[in-house]
């Protein structure tokens, strides 16, 4: 589970990683009956390991035992630091959190990932390639760390195209203006870049996972892709599917999951995922899935059955564990690395120490929410960074950087001045808290009703040709 | 993983998948945060069964390790003694062995996996139901032992019709006699039942298991097909498919794959067949892909829709494990359990201690081979029960119980007299090693031609017929 990129300064977690690699193959040598020599040159690769990550993180190696300084196992049977050590920051794919108000520390998420961080000089180039301003989410750090996006852009610019790839997993009808946030900036690449895209609906994850018949994961899926069809994607360029039917549409597709499935042991997704023996099959072989769509030659009615394309996938950090999988896979069966681009978390109501949840109505703006809500929402749950009094918050002025609905109108007002203003008048005690409330309502209610307002326009017949395995517009 | 069936003695392979079943049922409950009653409950039933275990084996409970005398890990990763313990045999679907000359004790092997004897009453069941005589594999135990195949016979004479399902593993282009076996004794129930069939090509799990091309892996599935069909089935009530296809043309088929997977946990795989932490995820999963045509409704298009015909599985004992975890999970889903019926091995010729291997040639007759091979094969390695000199044999008589030529015949020679007699006149010493060995020449050689002749009048077009999902002949 290896990941040399560019050289980035080897996390606990990737030595932890290559040690369980390396442990692999020790004994498939050991199986094998390899030649002594090959069989010892191997050991002391281990060992070497052993010791680097001995140095690095205090502890001694135990296989199974990802590092972590508190790898409690949580109550859905994923090791809580399953995904790296550190600090009191919890991310994986299906637990996010933190201590801080200010939201997770991302520089050291870069740091225990180790991705590397989308910096200046990132975003300028971005903007000279696509020839485009940058959208809001990389000019403000929204989208804050990748992985390899400067080789897509060397190919980019020598005339080699890329495709995007992005998901969601159907746990329910309820979609959260959070959940839009990787859609808008996928968009956003499609139209600067003119690619393809591919949006994959895990319904099989959430029924894996959750309480929840098959026919109800499947009808969510259905639902949500008509929210995500409502962000405004070309119907010529992008192809969205549920895991539940397209595997039974598509041997290539299920080609690749089996080959995903061969090279990744149960001792690697213990590693990353926290999976323990009691956990389903289903949940152990499903990244598979979830990294197959990684792989041009998935999707053969699109690529014609080339494996060569370039994959972007843009998602939030929490889904990396699943793409750091893939691109150690990748080379293993001929296939080029998926490059990624990882955003942020969208704050709770509540404060940015979780992750919004869509079981809990008042934690965040619903896409079904009315104008009226909005504002009862935001009025009433929206954590504030300001004072306890009009006085004291004319005197010491607000803190805008545990503000949430600040956090929001980074997320959504595109006028990068007017932002930065009303942070100043927050900062200084110019803008009650009430006020700064106010700024978002009205920054929101226009975007939900708008939203709202294209959902109604996309009729079954349209998610059915969204959803229907077809070429796209694509250039080989 | 448990399966009571008809009151049978509960054999140590049992209890501990009871426990193992029951070790999950208390961990769920706490999880779940049950009531303390029903926890305690749950507790009191596993420190029962751990009672219950120790008396039975001598051993104490331990998870993840099944109850075995010699569970030394083998070279593939699985546990030798992963279905049960006892004896020197071991039974897996890889592996079975056997220091025994005359095969594995066979009667043990019913107590130990909990299936049920075929008797003779069941033998004269089937002859009144199907108003035909008993296949010779039936008067002669080759289809020893089974599970709820009196249901399926009460449920046929009301009318209720079944289908049948059976398989192969396409690991090489090379099929030899002893494969046939399931498909002869498949093919005649298909025609005294007048019943659809299905049968599975596993294509998948030989690219797991094997060093092998997924390419290479589906071409053989496709050879084998022919063979198959060359047994002479009815294409209007047969259909065949590879995993690899078949899974990319039915959400059906992948909806119950996924049914199995969220159903069973890697702690129950290990117990039934000895995964280790160290197996790709793709092994972990598998079991899942072999159960699924077990459910009526993962064929549609035979059965529209149907989720409760009643399947029946004739398959080599070695099986037996994929389906004791089928029928455990099947009430779960909501399914009715799978019947099925076992065969013993067919021996190599060097003697009944192992299955044939398809990677040596002189382990078995091919259905390649031509006359001159056969007869080459039978004089040179089939290992003899006769004595070391003429003057011996015709005075102390030869083995039939561990002579390969006479349990070729078993299988081979239709006329249960004329077999007797040779039983007879070898034991005594009138028929001679090499007057033995001639008689199984002579009925080998004209089935392996016939089959010859079979397979070469089956076209592309007539495997592409088997192959295509579609309806078959089936009145519901």
């Amino acid at each position: 589970m290896t990941d040399s990129q560019g050289g980035a300064a080897t996390s606990p977690m990737e030595l932890y990683e290559k040690l369980t690699a390396q442990g692999e193959e020790v004994r498939g040598l050991k199986t094998a009956k390899a030649e002594k020599a090959e069989v010892e040159a191997a050991v002391q690769m281990l060992l070497k390991l052993k010791v680097d990550y001995k140095q690095t993180t205090g502890q001694d190696y135990k296989a199974g035992c990802p590092p972590s300084e508190n790898a409690a196992v949580t109550d859905n049977g994923t090791a809580a630091g399953g995904v790296g050590a550190g600090g009191d920051d919890t991310v994986d794919p299906w637990n996010v959190s933190t201590t801080n108000a200010k939201g997770v520390d991302y520089d050291k998420l870069i740091v225990r990932f180790g991705s590397s961080k989308i910096d200046k000089e990132l975003v300028d180039r971005v903007e000279k390639v696509s020839g485009q301003k940058p959208h809001r989410f990389l000019r403000r750090g929204k989208f804050f760390s990748h992985r390899d996006m400067n080789q897509v852009l060397d190919a980019y610019e020598k005339q080699k195209s890329f495709y995007l790839y992005t998901g969601r997993g159907p746990s329910s009808e309820a979609m959260h203006v959070g959940h839009l946030i990787p859609f808008i900036f996928t968009k956003w690449l499609q139209d600067v870049f003119d690619i393809p895209l591919v949006i994959q609906l895990t319904d099989d994850e959430k029924y894996l996972w959750k309480d929840l018949s098959l026919e109800d994961c499947h009808r969510f899926a259905v639902e949500n892709a008509k929210d995500i069809i409502a962000c405004g994607f070309d119907v010529n360029k992008t192809f969205i599917f549920s895991d539940l039917e397209y595997m039974g549409a598509s041997s290539d597709f299920y080609r690749n999951v089996v080959k995903v499935q061969k090279h990744v042991t149960f001792n690697q997704v213990k590693g990353i995922f926290g999976f323990t023996d009691s956990d389903c099959i289903g949940k152990i072989s499903f990244p598979a899935i979830q990294a197959a769509p990684s792989f041009s030659n998935s999707f053969p009615q699109i690529f014609g059955g080339r494996k060569d394309i370039q994959c972007l996938i843009p998602c939030a950090i929490d889904q990396d564990p699943y793409f750091r999988m893939t691109r150690d896979v990748a080379p293993r069966i001929g296939y080029p690395k998926p490059a990624l681009l990882h955003s942020t978390f969208f704050p709770a109501l509540q404060g940015a120490q979780t992750k919004m949840s869509a079981s809990d109505a008042n934690s965040s703006i619903f896409l079904t929410d009315t104008p009226k809500q909005i504002k009862n929402k935001i009025n009433k749950h929206a954590f504030s960074g300001g004072k306890d009094t009009v006085e004291e918050h004319r005197k010491h002025g607000g803190n805008a950087d545990v503000d949430v609905s600040f956090m929001y109108l980074t997320f959504f007002l595109e006028d990068d001045e007017q932002l930065e203003k009303i942070r100043q008048d927050y900062t200084s005690g110019n803008l009650l808290t009430g006020e700064l409330k106010k700024l978002l309502i009205e920054t929101l209610q226009p975007i939900i009703t708008q939203h709202q307002e294209r959902r109604k326009q996309v009729t079954d017949e349209t998610v059915k040709q969204f959803m229907t395995p077809r070429p796209l517009n694509f250039k080989i």
